[in-house]
């Protein structure tokens, strides 16, 4: 592989010259600029940006810390994520803690070994202890984190309204709450405390039903469903506190012969690409997520450069009307 | 942060034997282990990589170029790399082409200056011509690329061959094929090949009709596949070149009143996680995708220790029943 040497050579220049061409540092003519362009491109050369790193002390890379990948929520998240640093200049280095302790540890090592420019954490498995003594941003996304630098969150709460605003507006008499796995306090607790405080002020009963944390692991909510609305027959709108559950859930209706939205209306939440897939279509609470990744991104960038960025952003949702209600 | 000369002094060892217990090199004492051991953990210590590849002149992170993250076939297929580079040390520097030719370039660019060990190219945007000069290992995974070190597919004909059976085993009388919006060679072609040729031989008419190459980046097929069906109202049998498409074959039919398996049986290709969230729950080819994840990350191990590697690994599918036939 060509090294700056041998630019400097085929260009003509010092490598001094060649170093500050590349590092855009001081006065540089365009004839050096172009002959040294044409050189690396003659030579093949490409910058070390390992030496870079060890360098500055820091990389451009950032660690973004899932617990599933193919999630869809997360693999929405990643996706937005991945966009908004490749506008700003920085690289995803990808770890899946897979709701493991030991796993988000040992990742946190490896980016800690990278010298990581920064940690996005959108995960609840990490330990709070383990950022003492690191002196890089860590930005959190829908997780609560005391020690964190920023977080970012939508409005889980206000969600949670608007569900039950709408399908109280539908004239639903018996309302189920589907909630989270999670026993953990996460921010997405609020969308069932936003739905309840609704229903409570209009009086339209609602049960809160939480299924078990296996199920947010494998994805797979069918079999649980099934024995909840057995049990509440009578029940006639459901808030799914996410779109993948909303999805089996209108699976399970059609086992029952419970015809959605004529019989059973459904509001997901996250708006994820499966909302437009299920048949019919999901209803859902639209959580911004190309936005929240993008202010992640520029949160962690300005924590990075010492600037002084916001604790806490929330960002607001709405709802989509789809099929389901 | 703590450096190898402060772990030396709190272990009471030398610089080099600290070096040795951390590179594992020559004899060293379980003493010796224990103190260093002991004296990382009370400073936390954790040991550049940046620096170690600098030494090594490679990282121990792959490069895995996607054209999409949030696709579901592309989020399945990330987070089983992942996880296979995880169990072989290695990490992943997660790369987006966003189906745009420079955006593929430039992230092998930014591989290259990191020094990654090796390349994973799931997109047909990467031009052939840019791996030449490069001395690292590029596995590709359903994707011809002539001077890649080795390929990974599946049995795309046989998977096509499967679907046809099926349907005409199910009675349909007339078939469409939902094929691919890539003009690029792909293996992905040969679903429809296998396809054609069994409804052939059966006698059994089949069309074929391709969406535009939007579709395939927005991931949205239904006006398409609403004027396509709209023109076949006589077809009583679809095979989707993948699951995505099929979910939105489920949803159109629904709005035609076409009903799904009674009028209309539908076969998918990947069977990812989509496949079971439809409704009905799709009947689909399914695609070994956490085989062939941990197959290409083996061979780039195994091509990186210039061992000698397969040119080629061809997995088989097979059939998954479930609703929508």
């Amino acid at each position: 592989m060509a090294t700056l040497k041998d630019v400097a050579r085929e260009a003509g220049l010092t490598v001094t010259t060649v170093s500050r061409v590349l590092n855009n540092r001081g006065y540089i003519s365009e004839d050096a600029r172009k002959k040294v362009a044409d050189a690396m491109k003659k030579l093949n050369y490409r910058p070390n940006e390992v030496a870079r790193s060890l360098h500055s002390k820091k990389s451009n890379t950032i660690g973004v810390i899932v617990p599933h990948i193919r999630h869809p929520y997360f693999a929405e998240m990643i996706s937005n994520l991945e966009n908004a640093a490749y506008k700003k200049g920085y690289k995803i280095l990808l770890c899946n803690s897979q709701s493991t302790k030991e796993r988000a540890e040992e990742y946190i090592d490896i980016c800690n070994s990278n010298r990581v420019a920064g940690l996005i954490i959108c995960s609840t498995d990490v330990p709070v202890d383990i950022f003492s003594g690191m002196d890089i941003p860590v930005i959190t996304i829908e997780r609560a984190l005391d020690n964190a630098t920023a977080s970012v969150v939508c409005d889980n709460k206000s969600g949670g309204q608007l569900a039950a605003e709408r399908l109280i507006k539908a004239d639903c008499k018996k309302l189920l709450y589907l909630g989270s796995s999670s026993s953990v306090e996460m921010p997405a607790h609020q969308r069932g405390t936003g739905f309840k405080e609704i229903c409570e002020n209009e009086g339209v009963p609602c049960i809160e039903v939480d299924p078990e944390e296996a199920s947010y692991n494998n994805m797979t909510y069918n079999e649980w469903l099934e024995t909840v609305m057995k049990e509440h027959m009578d029940a006639d709108g459901i808030f799914a506190s996410s779109d993948i559950i909303a999805a089996q859930a209108i699976q399970v209706c059609r086992k029952l012969s419970i015809h959605v939205p004529e019989d059973m209306k459904i509001v997901g939440f996250d708006d994820v690409v499966l909302a437009s897939l299920t048949t019919p279509q999901l209803t859902t609470i639209h959580q911004p997520i190309k936005e929240m990744a993008e202010i992640a991104i520029n949160l962690l960038d300005d924590a990075a450069k010492e600037k002084l960025v916001a604790k806490q952003t929330i960002l607001p949702v709405f709802m989509v009307e789809r099929e389901t209600v």
